[in-house]
């Protein structure tokens, strides 16, 4: 939530000057994305997110996002979409960092979302599933489940400072993944990170999707999965099961989930939940108390999973037998 | 340069929605402003910014700030205009803080002024002095000359931590200062900081001023030190009698200063630099090296301090037989 790198505004006028844009009539850093520098940039066409990757972004990914996101806007898809210059680059550098811009997307984040919200979630988030089958490029998962354990190494020893008992919950918990994850689920292009902070919508619909930085190839059905998770808990922890089936009822209209993926969404959710839990923890023991950056609750993620370790069937996420193209 | 208060988007929309703005379309904390928190803020009508005023701002003050602005703006000078929601009220409270809503201006700030950028911040300063001449506020200068004094005590013991001497320094410049400050000089309301991060150019014409949070009322002339010490000297410390003569023929292209004016700039120029010295020194002693906040070098201060010392007369600034109401 920091500009990490100061351009200057006759820096920034320089820069634009390549795009055709017409010229900078006004540029602020904002407080957006935790990783990398963005600011709002105005030309004379419009208004535009310039974003300079900063150093735990990996170069070499970059393209893949890029032309994502080119390939979700050509679709259809309402995203940020990167600007090419004048000599068709859609990746350049700026004050010595990776630098792309992008379309400026209307819209407001919801905190409170509500059974509606889900379910445009659940359609939009299948509408991407969708619009990227024909995207060429592939990206590893990098917090996917074989990274789950060398990232709990990392802070193991220092794991039950969280909260007491945390070491030995996660370790049972990847032991069980490890023997029950489902390996041959549909793959594509999955979002990985569709936070309510990550979606905005104008006047109560759903009007875009942002921050693809974690975009990968990965079980369609785990993206399902991490939806559940940050969208139809409530502030008390507890599952909303309206919510949930209105974000499944969401996407099942829009791609239908096999018989296969709805049994694994138990087990999908848990591996989502204990990923989220995963990255909390290690930020808790490794952010400082007083940092700008304001720590996220690695609890939260425990209660979520103890929810999911207790689900018996899909049922009780919302899945009824009017869903889906299996039996009921 | 950050964000001191979270507002959510859902708490955003509900306080807009009393200024008869129409939706909020889009909402973004943006790294403006040392002291508060902003937001840009984007409703059907436009574009605004919305301020927070945090714990280092008198509420008591606020007032008088934006009257200044709402009275500057219907003079036409180009300033953030107060937006009042439909009862009226200009200043309210969200997120706990005292809140304002004001016009949102384009522009760019300049890192390198040329001499033009001199004339037109001169002429800005003199229209800003002439608009508010019949604005029946007064604020006191709550950094003037009565208030070096404390201000040094409050760091004296720690000063030659900031660099050798600077404490004998201060010291013998606040004795000069007590004996030869000009007490009678005319006064009204002034900026106070117009440094170049505080002013808007468009296609390199002034389009707007801002961050009226120092304004207070004290001698007009030592508005136009301000400006000298902010926009003449180059980046290697040296005074560019070019830009300071253009700075001096664009404000008395506009308002004449008086002979006694002409007079007093050397001394005035010495205060102004001792005023910036001292508070980055303050903040230098009090601000952790490692803070988001950068601090500020206090030694670009003790530069232009010296080099206004070796002044003996008001021709070095580019004052000229041609200039002003006095004989030459």
């Amino acid at each position: 939530m920091a500009v990490y790198t100061d351009v200057g505004d006759e820096e920034i006028a320089a820069f634009i000057a390549s795009y055709g844009l017409g010229a900078v009539v006004s540029f602020k850093g904002i407080a957006e994305g935790v990783e990398n520098t963005n600011y709002l940039v105005e030309t004379e066409r419009g208004w535009f997110i310039l974003t300079l990757y900063e150093k735990r972004v990996n170069p070499a990914e970059l393209p893949f996002f890029l032309a994502l996101m080119e390939h979700l806007a050509g679709s259809g898809l309402n995203c940020p979409t990167p600007v090419r210059d004048c000599e068709g680059r859609n990746l350049r550098e700026l004050a010595g960092r990776p630098a792309a811009l992008v379309t400026f997307l209307e819209g407001l984040s919801v905190r409170r979302p509500t059974a509606d919200h889900c379910r445009e979630i659940g359609e939009a988030l299948a509408r991407m599933h969708i619009a990227a089958a024909d995207f060429s490029m592939r990206r590893r998962n990098g917090l996917g489940i074989d990274e789950w354990r060398p990232l709990y190494q990392r802070f193991a020893v220092r794991a039950d400072e969280v909260r007491g008992g945390l070491g030995a919950l996660i370790e049972t918990e990847l032991d069980f993944l490890d023997a029950h994850w489902p390996r041959h689920l549909p793959e594509g292009v999955i979002h990985a990170d569709l936070f309510p902070d990550n979606v905005f919508f104008l006047h109560d619909r759903l009007s875009g999707l942002i921050d693809f930085y974690f975009a990968c190839t990965d079980a369609l059905a785990y993206d399902v999965a991490v939806c559940l998770n940050a969208w139809c808990f409530e502030a008390n922890g507890q599952f909303n099961i309206t919510k949930g089936r209105a974000l499944l009822k969401g996407y099942d209209s829009v791609r239908c989930l096999t018989d296969d993926e709805r049994k694994a969404l138990p087990v999908l959710a848990r591996g989502s939940a204990l990923r989220f839990l995963l990255t909390r923890a290690y930020d808790w023991i490794n952010t400082p108390p007083d940092a700008l950056v304001k720590r996220k609750d690695p609890g939260e993620y425990v209660r979520r999973l103890s929810f999911h370790q207790a689900v018996r069937s899909e049922r009780e996420y919302g899945l009824d037998a009017g869903l889906g193209a299996g039996p009921p």
